[in-house]
């Protein structure tokens, strides 16, 4: 009695969770301490200090109705305000109030922009591999989601590819960078590219082609490496982003929609995103949380710790002699499986109490996606299961990585 | 360059704003405290003091990263536990944890379940009068709304014409009791020629019939009436709550759906729920507030002060001749238009600097919805104004009611 899209999703949705029980059930037999789950892209570092003080801030120096009551449904104009203040001192922008939208999340402001783009049958491109969510963002609408592969050395987005991927029914493309899950940073050099190629095929198909650059790791770049603000390469992008990781706060639902005014129809495009947050049944983000969020624009989650474990990571599993891609930002690293079929790898790992998510989850099969968002204890721990898993496929040990 | 839905939606949206800009233009033009904004459905009472506290309590005493993490899509389980029992003690239910999955409001829950349950083409029966937004619920899933009227004398669900409204494609019916505009509470008989109408139908087509009852307003209820609790009296009933109103927290976007174990394809039905709170992009309903609601089950807004304000405006405004349904709960009054046509109704009242809706925008023109979630003080300063209003109608004074 469920709709067909619900079987089918119900289908996926009994994969993952039996991954999940697995993981539990390994965790019930062995103690929780001796398994090691790199499996969830789930902050494990507290929220900084700030975010507590500004909530009783907030509670102690605002009106009751006004912190918890309903405003625009696009969000206070003076936290949109903040907002569009602190990305203009970032990223050089111009934008105002009106170009901010405050969403449940980046994941709520991804489908109040699909809602509002696309009429059945319109097409999606993503870039493989990439987070699979995406898809069923743009199903709900009714949507088609075409996947252009990256250049498989260097995980970055391919031009050309995206060039001939455009049809007449093209309306947007997303991207996600940093990238769940391979960590790579798109250059500004690959952006520069894909904004070429959908220039000249906006051009060609008669129509605007319009980016969606999911940014919610933003701030997790490693090595003193900046991740490029998009708007300033293609004109028309519209950036989601959501303060899960930046603040850790990823059960809160915050984050907002940023919409320049030169995109092609900003009006009607701003106008429709705002309809469809009220009619999706978001409504607006939810309140005292935009509050706060506007009283910690400069303060983050540690993110030297991300860092630290990522180098920890990806030195030790690279002397093992996995082949891991080094991650730029994010929190994961994408390693290639030692054998062919990775969910073979996936199973090996299981046994030896180590968790990671097989590369087909995420449309590339071949590789596996190990989340460091774990506590360094763990990874340090871990580090004699992995090397136990290397000697199984028999790696040769580096040295130097 | 948005869909065709959203342009739809943004031509019903600016006739709303128009509305709202004119009123924000009678407040320059006037002063604010002269104009009489009846129109918005906005808690004008603030969350009890309880609130407050109990998100202190939480930041004291949990931890940070547990607050404000993810947990199941479905909520905290702890806080599920506690929703169920608190119900359990009011009605005489039986729920679990399994029963209960927290959403983003009563908005966000309705979209789940409508995601959940229709295939495009799918068949929603509503009963007007009744809150327009439904429609723009049912449609985001390629569904289709059937309006069937209630009674024009009580404002009643006449099962009649529900049970000859049913067809092949009707797969649910959305209630909303107490209503919004009309200030009715379903009764049990009512409710009971509801059920029985949908128990022949259901056979009839040969598949279930799932009700949904929308209840932000559940505890606003007047003079010691009750408003039924439906899973009693129809099985396949799901019911969507908010603390929107009952604590005052519209902006927290805070609610449940509540899944008694005994409908038709329970499994099926919860699981696909909590796919679709991922899908949609609420992922899980915000945490804090999760928590707090949790320690808040047994609080409550001032719902005195709106008994006094509907006292006061049924008695005033029935005495200067105009034709009020006494409403029951909720916080809006239904008038009978003095002429035909209420939107002539409408602007007259606005020359008195008096605002409310018309009945159109309720699908049920020649009445007006009054919303008097407002201050007392405004309504009592409101009364000459209304008796000029009534003056130009010539209506008949009344010395009792």
């Amino acid at each position: 009695m469920v709709s067909a899209e619900l079987k089918r999703l119900a289908a996926d949705n009994s994969a993952i969770r039996a991954m999940f029980e697995e993981g539990n059930n390994l965790a019930l037999k062995y103690g929780r301490e001796n398994v090691y789950d790199f499996s969830l892209g789930n902050p494990n570092f507290a929220p900084p200090e700030a975010v507590k003080k500004a909530i009783i801030d907030v509670l102690d120096t605002e009106d009751s109705m006004f912190v918890h009551g309903y405003m625009s449904n696009t969000g206070y104009a003076d936290v949109r305000k903040a907002v569009a203040d602190d990305l203009n001192s970032r990223f050089g922008t111009s934008f105002g109030t009106d170009n901010i939208i405050m969403t449940v999340g980046a994941a709520g402001g991804l489908n109040v922009m699909f809602k509002t783009l696309l009429d059945p049958g319109d097409e999606v491109i993503a870039f493989s591999p990439f987070f699979v969510e995406y898809g069923n963002y743009v199903r709900n609408f009714c949507g088609v989601l075409k996947i252009v592969p990256t250049d498989p050395e260097t995980f970055q987005i391919d031009p050309e590819a995206l060039a001939a991927a455009v049809t007449e029914r093209t309306r947007a493309v997303i991207i996600n960078n940093p990238n769940n899950p391979t960590g790579v940073i798109y250059t500004e050099q690959a952006l520069a590219g894909l904004a070429a190629a959908l220039e000249r095929r906006s051009a060609e198909i008669g129509h605007p082609i319009y980016v969606l650059s999911d940014e919610p790791y933003r701030e997790l770049a490693y090595d003193g490496k900046k991740v490029p603000w998009l708007t300033k390469i293609y004109r028309n992008t519209i950036v989601a982003y959501s303060w899960s990781k930046s603040l850790s706060l990823p059960g809160e639902r915050i984050g907002y929609l940023a919409i320049p005014s030169e995109i092609d129809d900003f009006e009607e495009v701003s106008t429709g995103a705002s309809i469809s947050n009220r009619v999706l049944g978001f409504v607006n983000a939810p309140s005292l949380m935009q509050r706060v969020v506007m009283r910690c624009l400069k303060e983050s989650t540690d993110i030297g710790a991300y860092a630290r474990n990522r180098t920890l990571l990806y030195t030790e599993l690279s002397k093992l002699g996995f082949e891991c891609v080094r991650p730029d930002g994010a929190f994961y690293m994408w390693v290639k499986s030692p054998e062919p079929d990775e969910k073979s790898f996936v199973a090996k790992a299981k046994e030896e109490l180590i968790l990671f998510v097989p590369g087909s989850s995420f449309a590339w099969p071949g590789y596996v996606r190990i989340a460091y968002c774990v506590s360094p204890d763990m990874i340090k721990r871990s580090l004699p299961a992995f090397e136990r898993l290397a000697a199984r496929y028999g790696l040769q040990k580096k040295e130097t990585v």
